[in-house]
């Protein structure tokens, strides 16, 4: 698969720097929102920047790997929250509609026959992905049916007139994949990248590293993304992946949640480096490896709550920070046309 | 004066810390989400606490001091901003409307004639303070003037059914004010109370160190809160204290901007410490001297923006961010009513 992404053009990039130097306001006051401005300017090739429709997926699947003790919580809780979502009942469906964004819940792979479910999009590419103790997570046509499916699933979305996606996950034992994934693309090394996810004690988090350290053993590091994603992956974030990768090639604002959210753009980043012009890394998870994977990435997140839900809870909190940076931008009066004299 | 604040009762402290470990999430995971919804409900002593008819004031006044050279822009931009304010132009005018936020713009003591402007809350004390080179900003009894009208000005707001207000400011030179007051409070060495304001250079930043310096000398360090109010502050933030003060007294929640706001704060909070309890912080501001006075009020900010407006914007921005801890406690199913497994 192949995701056409534009770099950025520069064109608007001098009068939308101009325009934000002088709205009534000191020289670079407005810090973030100012950087937010610039880009979602040389997104939209506009200095009167929009967001319209916005959407929030929610991506969820289970892991072969839940079941040998990597998480506080069972494996069950996955469908649960799935069931929870569709209620109305979780986080993320609480700030999704204070703001006013529209929530998609993606069966990826759940270990559950949902059977219909109203309001669930089935995409589910198997009942969870294989342990990747002892060999990769999925096969390699399963990787890629996942990141076509999340690539399609944008596509449609887009067609709704939406330029702003928001990306969340929900899979008991996915903090490992991204610990996982992390740890061979960046090299950084295991331990930095393992928190103690739902809430696991500090002997728990020791049982994780030992297990994640074997499946490291076993699996060893494939040389390139495709092979990386489906031997540790999840199908929550390889389907993600392919979203995030169609939206930037679609010129959508990708906004990026939680440690295993930025764990996919990483592979997203992995396979075409654009994609990061098109990011806006929306917080800093207390999760152990966000934090680094962040800086490798060389992501200044907007928001550092102490958070640590995913469901894309981070995406939805920084949303009306993005559009304060798109309504100043629009709304905000000139030193010259409010009359105010400037330095 | 006195303010009659009452510590927080903690009888609901139990039920609502159960309500909040309850919901569907990893216990914590909400992180400073958690610890506002635990904090408003005690406010408000209820475990469904609400946000009603949010106010925001912008006090503003002018400074003796401005003229002295502590400041990149002229004296008439107070006025001038004030006006724009009225007009809707601003930063606060368009962040507060984002968020159905009422705003109210107080003349604390602007060097300018408005004549009866539509809209203005006339609160002027006098047409600026002198300037504390040579002897302190305002007579004590203007001081008392500005906390007696800002607390009058807070009950009036109350009467509309509201419960969360929001401090900002306007006035040139104001950092300087802040800084004295910050520096004699605390006892942080002046040189670190000290920023660039609304963008001073480094020749410039040391000129206003050498002017509050000798400032300093020739004032010395009053010994209680009032004195040093009179000392050093500007009409708007003396106003604003007693705002705080009286905002906390009526269990108001009090929204603390960004570094003037919050040497407003550390007023209220020296002539009453139960201030503090209702005080929620919305931003560390990029101007310098903030970080080290949010730290001494031990505070934990919401935000890390890197703006440096002033004008209450932190607020605005931190607003959304209040109301996702209210709603996530009132909205959010349980364990148990969602039927998903616990730990």
């Amino acid at each position: 698969m192949n995701w056409n992404i534009q770099p950025l053009k520069e064109e608007v990039k001098k009068s939308l720097q101009h325009k934000i130097d002088t709205k009534t306001k000191p020289l670079g006051a407005l810090g973030q929102l100012e950087t937010l401005a610039l880009q979602i300017g040389l997104i939209q090739q506009t200095t009167s920047p929009k967001l319209t429709e916005p959407h929030l997926m929610v991506f969820a699947a289970d892991h072969g790997i839940a079941t040998s003790g990597v998480s506080a919580y069972p494996q069950e809780v996955t469908h649960q929250m799935v069931l929870n979502f569709l209620a109305g009942g979780a986080a993320i469906n609480v700030f999704a509609a204070q703001h006013n964004i529209t929530l998609k819940v993606v069966d990826a792979g759940v270990n559950h026959s949902f059977e219909n479910v109203q309001g669930l999009v089935n995409a589910k590419v198997a009942f969870g992905t294989e342990s990747f103790l002892n060999g990769p997570a999925m096969t390699m046509a399963q990787c890629k049916q996942a990141l076509a499916k999340g690539s399609d699933l944008v596509e449609e979305i887009a067609k709704t007139g939406c330029n702003v996606v928001g990306f969340g996950e929900m899979g008991i034992g996915n903090t490992s994949s991204a610990s996982m994934l992390m740890h061979v693309v960046t090299g950084i090394p295991l331990q930095e990248c393992i928190g103690a996810g739902t809430g696991l004690n500090s002997q728990g988090l020791k049982q994780k590293y030992e297990i994640l350290s074997s499946a490291l053993s076993a699996n060893g590091k494939p040389n390139n993304a495709h092979s990386i994603l489906a031997t540790y992956g999840g199908f929550e974030i390889a389907m993600m992946c392919g979203a995030m990768l169609k939206a930037a090639e679609l010129k959508m604002l990708v906004l990026v949640d939680g440690f295993i959210a930025t764990s996919a753009f990483l592979m997203a980043a992995e396979f075409n480096a654009s994609a990061k012009e098109y990011a806006i890394f929306c917080h800093k998870s207390d999760e152990k490896g966000h934090a680094l994977l962040l800086e490798f990435l060389e992501a200044n997140p907007l928001l550092d709550l102490q958070m640590r839900l995913g469901e894309g809870t981070g995406c939805t909190m920084a949303y009306p920070i993005i559009q304060s940076a798109v309504n100043f931008l629009n709304e905000m009066a000139s030193f010259e046309s409010a009359g105010v004299s400037d330095k």
